[in-house]
């Protein structure tokens, strides 16, 4: 990823404190399109949705928006008719601000769950918001951190007839992150032309090959949301190139999300080869990235392999015909155990492998021809103390 | 559970060290019936299990038992062809020097998965092992641990028409717990008349109301076994009071597990009440037994309801028509949630009553007729220190 970020064409970004964290740190953030663009967008499969995610999903997918808006500290989820009325104020808000329909703009709220949206607070920021509208997205990417030690953005730049466009990621979470069929908060920008009609597959199949292959703590939130804008609504040329590149940035997100996970260590890679469906790979993937066996293992620089096969043989469990499949499996590229074998290997020299950042596990079911690969973290005593002594 | 515990008729116990531990504690376990006995079982569902588990499912139910032989401190798992071979040569040993045919005999073993079972040092210690046979079952408890703190043992007494039976159950487990279909290592031995048409039934629905509704780390293990075992093949008279009492041995036990659960502080438990079906009630249970997030909280004694209401929504993703139940939680007796609101509570006050070692949080679902109880512990330091310190 690179060191600065440049806004696509018709985004502007803004991002101050309204006081909703205790830190004194930015927690209100927006993004304003001045002509409309067109966006996508996928949302948590908790029962529990957060009022944003309700309200999100019922303008989505949107052809005519104009603004995201989103607050960081209080989630506002788990707060009944009441919620709901707070998260339609705060879209109102914002929209008699800009001078636009209030159906062209999304509000999302991301933080501590079962609490109100202080909506005086956000009252009292609305003019420094709006004032703040400009090119650098970095503002934003810090104003929707929670737990985040880092600001996540991530962008690619798309080529089509000699144009050149811009596709900007920005993504925020550490924990409860197990996204299903959506994430923590997720969202793309971009320049390129694509139709309206296409926005919300395109933000669906990027999803499902980012967001949905991370684990930091297999808890599923109730906020968990990705978005694709697009200021050029336009007619779809090269649109694969556009395609291309959100799914790379999507991936760069997901991985940062993964590596920021809360008290990481270790970046940990799972990459399944030759599963019979993408199911089964999934499966496998997330079994792996959610055992607290391996990612204690990762933790401890430990290449116990045993630990990863009685994971590998939980994912398979939905699977007939799986029984003792004779897998090889490699750890930051060592075969340990093969057929169904253990192997030979120098368990020393591998431990001192162990000690980098990023540690890779290959899984070769030998069974068809989908491979998946996916992303999560170590288990470490500063996720006990993060989630232990965090007091509500 | 009692301090003392009688060996049913017909059953006699060992426990020796054979040197399979590196602690040089007990290691080898024997039970045995001079007359054969009927047994049932049921075993992991994972898809690589160990050589013992594939070799006794073999031979479940079984209406002719004369012994089980159980080894700790290696696993034998993983270990291919050679690992079956020896897995059969264990009990071919212990058969021999009973006199009693090798289909007569149950040999499990647990521990670290990926090593060979040392046969020699198993040979060596079959003569102090048979010497050993009494009617004390603590050493058999004693030789079965692995990471336990304690034995595990439960005991009930049933009256069938003025004669007094014995139910006795053993257990061990502590990490690598989400039992599926069976626990890590249960039996439950009894003198009281079974027929050998029900035992398979009776351990089944046995299992399912206990050891499948625990979890210490999510992690199901490649080795997990359970079996009753009657030295009585009798008609079945007054069986439901004998079923009773192996219900409650076998619950007795899977809480003794979850207590025992590495590095816990906390015994929690979750009754989920009100559900429309078992399976709803068992995914919710579930979900807030392994929410990293849940168990956390419990360790912090947080009353952060948030988390629990979100695993309850991430429990409730496979069902329909479930978004935003109107549900109720009670955390150690107080409402927290109820309808679609947080309640006022006193924070500091349930904070302290978090403090006692069993938290219990009360789910009602308003759905339908289905209850269950499950049993999981709190996520602390020591479990990370524990897995991540621990060398294979």
């Amino acid at each position: 990823m690179q060191e600065t970020f440049l806004a696509p064409k018709g985004f502007s970004f803004s991002g101050v404190t309204a006081g909703m964290k205790q830190s004194g740190k930015k927690d209100l953030g927006l993004v304003y399109l001045e002509r409309p663009g067109v966006m996508g967008g996928v949302y948590t499969k908790n029962r529990y949705p957060a009022p944003s995610i309700t309200y999100c999903r019922g303008l989505t997918p949107n052809a005519l928006l104009h603004a995201v808006v989103v607050n960081s500290g209080i989630a506002n989820a788990a707060t009944g008719e009441e919620g709901a009325k707070r998260n339609m104020h705060f879209a109102q808000e914002v929209a008699q601000h800009l001078g636009v329909p209030q159906t062209s703009v999304l509000a999302n709220s991301t933080g501590v769950i079962g609490h109100h949206l202080p909506l005086e607070k956000i009252s009292a920021a609305m003019a420094s918001l709006k004032a703040g509208l400009g090119k650098d997205p970095m503002a934003f990417a810090e104003a929707i951190m929670t737990t985040d030690l880092k600001a996540k953005l991530s962008q690619r730049t798309v080529d089509i007839g000699g144009q050149k466009y811009q596709v900007l990621g920005i993504t925020k979470g550490s924990g409860m992150i197990m996204p299903n069929m959506a994430t923590m908060l997720g969202y793309v920008f971009t320049d390129a032309p694509i139709p309206a009609s296409e926005i919300q597959r395109i933000t669906k199949e990027a999803a499902d090959q980012s967001f949905n292959l991370i684990s930091v703590d297999s808890d599923t939130s109730t906020s968990d949301s990705f978005m694709v804008i697009s200021s050029n609504p336009g007619p779809g040329i090269e649109l694969e190139k556009t395609e291309r590149a959100i799914h790379e940035v999507a991936k760069d997100l997901a991985r940062a999300i993964a590596a920021d996970g809360e008290g990481a260590h270790h970046l940990l890679e799972v990459n399944v080869e030759r599963a019979v469906s993408e199911t089964m790979a999934h499966s496998v993937v997330k079994a792996v990235l959610n055992s607290p066996l391996v990612k204690t293992a990762i933790h401890g620089k430990d290449p116990n392999w045993g630990r990863i096969l009685a994971a590998v043989g939980n994912g398979l469990q939905p699977f007939e015909g799986t029984d003792n499949l004779p897998v090889t499996i490699k750890l930051q590229g060592v075969p340990v155990f093969e057929g169904a074998r253990p192997l030979e290997f120098d368990a020393k020299a591998l431990s001192g492998k162990m000690a980098e950042f990023k540690v890779v596990i290959e899984i070769d079911l030998k069974s068809g021809q989908v491979g998946l690969t996916g992303w999560g973290c170590d288990l470490s005593r500063e996720y006990i103390q993060i989630n232990a002594d965090y007091r509500t």
